[in-house]
């Protein structure tokens, strides 16, 4: 695990079964991804606006334990480089408890001008960070 | 009334309380308006990247009866011009009892490069359509 | 395929990037379940009014090719019963040209009363739609 | 201003002008509200199981400036109670510079069982926060 953000559910996130409904999920799965390379400069925003788009290519998500209005937990990432595919593991934990909820793995690639390609700042990003 | 737009709710928009989420009626409207200005050949995707953007200013909502998993509704709109605002007066009324759900304001303007001002395109699509 | 749905992309379902947040995928092959189970008077919400409580455990989603302001698609969708698990086929096509944006596998199972357990009336209805 | 709450822009709350949907401002008060009102040791959710359901009557919010990706913000909040009402006053400045971004009201009303009521929860609460 190379990064970690912790987050509360807003009551927003739940659904009429008065769980968080499972595409929030990939909301904070995304939100951790972003934050993670904005803490290491890389903003998402600004490769966007130079052409680069980092974009999902397939998701897998299991839910294990819904969360619920005013549960707080963990988001946790890793991640490796498999070519042009950057691969992130991540999991949800709820706190202080640290139940598993949910595991997922996003698999990204790069597209530049639009080309699907290897991204140099990402790929010396992921060099310094990938876990053996 | 100058355009309406039918919807269905849809369940991951309604909240722990088994109703739609308010946000989500800020949903309806701008889809609505942007349906509306679609249908007469005005696209938001394209004025944004011709550096013009329409944005909200100041949006009132009067929140009525709540919609539910299941409802049906039309969302109608008319508006006016005053001077660089746009006045758009909308309204979501549950089918088919066309009972009053939500009213609401908002007041739209121009930005064109980043600054305040009318936008020919939309000031004469809205000469042509402003209810008097 | 048993059972299509005709989609616009709103606005607000787009991101930074221009194209429709992933998440948004997630809420379009919900919508996709949830009223193909209603069109066969089976609703999500008076499940959970019952305690049936109808739940994705794993899903599985490929991102080909992004949808955009403006698209028009179609939202399609197979299932069989494997024990306890609905197994949904999910597929979403771009419109006119029906090219493929988006296939997708949702796992779900019934929790009645919270306890993990085939239903009667979703295992009917299975029965009735299955394609072999 | 009795309470507030620091937060930072997401990404997917980013619509492609690039800027904050205005909706999600919305959903940033929303969660102010319940998060003040939870450190007080008032459950919306639980509010909502003993059928006591605080909903938003009016709304009305002032777009001064957009919040971008990778921005930090404070949602602010005050009140009062007038008769039956509960009036939120809202605003969002951002960090670190606090230029003022949205300012609002929120009306917001008690229904018990469904009926419009006051509610000695909240009454108490209120009488014990509001600022003369």
């Amino acid at each position: 695990m190379v990064y970690s953000l912790d987050f509360v559910v807003r009551d927003y996130e739940c659904d009429l079964q008065g769980i968080v409904n499972n595409a929030n999920y990939q909301h904070y799965y995304e939100h951790t991804r972003h934050q993670f390379l904005l803490e290491n400069n890389i903003s998402f925003a600004k490769l966007h606006e130079e052409n680069i788009d980092f974009v999902v290519a397939r998701a897998t998500m299991s839910f294990k334990r819904p969360l619920k209005s005013g549960d707080k937990f963990v988001s946790e990432l890793s991640f490796v480089q498999e070519g042009i595919k950057y691969i992130f593991y991540q999991k949800i934990y709820s706190l202080p408890d640290r139940k598993l909820c949910n595991s997922a793995q996003f698999d990204c690639v790069c597209l530049c001008n639009g080309k699907l390609s290897t991204c140099d700042l990402l790929t010396d990003f992921v060099k310094k960070f990938s876990e053996k």
